[in-house]
């Protein structure tokens, strides 16, 4: 498994062209995804314990892809990824999530996305999420981040939405039933009740608009790093705060919160109260 | 309000050129919609007893486009509308929702789409379902139903899934927490414990996803008449069944139940049981 060891420098002209690099290998994934999104699709049981988890073809497809290319180009990195495990390398690790949101790609919805990050040991330094039927590409290093659509499009600058206080907030998560470790399903109503608003489903569409300035604070629990390795650098890239539950960093996953400024962030980790 | 009466026959010949013209005028007005999504909206509290309910320029705007539409090219019919109400007609009257899944649009998600029927008195006789951002348009007409991406697209034929016992299910409703009424959520929670997987959110794209047979069993309450007619003879014409959660039409909203075929939808009333 991943874990937390001492961060290794990449140089900012460096950390460029892996972004780059990234963008690249996830639209290159998303072209061979999307024959099998609305086809039919072999799905199968990967868990022993009864709880289903849908493995695609596409899931498969697509992980092979982002390994061949990351092989080829970074021998000496590793790679982590949801389908085939851990391959350890030189203390730079690919994290690769080739369909964030099977539950979504499954019923033919729209919220999901092939998601890669590059961990330097600390933390994603880079993240990619790209969604092939929409051709919608996010991307971050931390400092900064993009959208575009189309691979031929214009990036514009993701920003958060600043500004707004606990009780003015939108609230996303994508199921209400992740909340099953202990206390945490009581702490995420303590914080349904103060928001303005809430909304169910997403995946990591919740955290790409939190990222744009359409949702305050998102909140998933039970994540994977891979789940939301990408998804920090292009949340801190557009001015959001991204912490576990008790205000640790999130790169291995668990109780996550999200929020579009450090004061909305502090609120809500106030209300959910986990500490 | 909405009221059912005698239903006025249309010859199916007049009915291929209403449902011509309702996917033109969804797709109008969708191009209306467009500039307001992802944009800042002026978001307004249409309510008095205090429950949030956002109401966008994009609605009105998407409205307007459709009543202006309507009253020129068929002055002697009603129009039902979310934002502007009823006008009373010949007894034929177009069901307008501008904005099916306000909450999604708001917050930069992709499951909304506008909607428009025309009710005959008993029945939506054919319903459109528009979705401007990705290009996709869903439309029915109770005998068959079709879907195409692009204005330009090629139409093809929308089938549910058949042949799926309730316990290998996928059950979706845009949230738990609309099951308000009484023994509601009790009935839900009944339901959701009976199918293999369950997900939260989607508006509208769930019944498409339905009748596009990549959902199994759909479900919300609360529902008004404009935020389901279009989708009954797109699901009807796709070959799944759609009533009450008592087993009744569904053309005047309130606790909807639908499924890929009669026997999923037999199964799963009995399971809410809400008789």
């Amino acid at each position: 498994m991943l874990e937390y060891t001492k961060a290794i420098p990449i140089p900012r002209s460096e950390r460029d062209v892996l972004l780059a690099f990234a963008v690249r290998i996830a639209e290159q994934a998303g072209a061979a995804t999307l024959p099998f999104f609305r086809a039919e699709v072999a799905v199968e049981n990967k868990r022993d314990d009864g709880r289903f988890d849908p493995v695609t073809e596409a899931d498969r497809a697509a992980e092979r892809i982002f390994r061949d290319a990351l092989r080829a180009e970074y021998p000496a990195h590793g790679v982590f990824g949801e389908e085939f495990g851990h391959e350890p390398g030189n203390g730079l690790t690919w994290v690769i999530d080739p369909i964030d949101g099977t539950r979504a790609f499954m019923t033919g919805m729209l919220h999901w996305g092939q998601l890669l990050a590059l961990f330097d040991g600390e933390k994603p330094v880079l993240g990619v999420m790209y969604q092939p039927f929409t051709g919608e590409t996010f991307y971050g290093d931390g400092e900064s981040a993009w959208y575009r659509r189309g691979t031929g499009g214009a990036a514009r600058r993701l920003r958060t939405r600043r500004g707004v206080a606990l009780d003015e907030a939108m609230l996303t998560t994508t199921s209400p039933g992740l909340f099953r470790g202990h206390g945490e399903r009581a702490a995420f109503d303590r914080l349904e009740r103060r928001v303005r608003l809430s909304k169910y489903g997403g995946d990591c569409y919740i955290y790409a608009m939190l990222a744009m300035g359409y949702v305050d604070v998102a909140t998933d629990a039970g994540l994977q790093p891979y789940d939301i390795q990408a998804l920090v650098p292009i949340i801190r890239g557009a001015g959001g705060v991204i912490t576990t539950a008790d205000g640790g960093e999130p790169s291995l996953g668990g109780f996550i919160v999200a929020a579009g400024s450090e004061a909305l962030h502090r609120a809500a980790l106030e209300a959910l109260a986990v500490r």
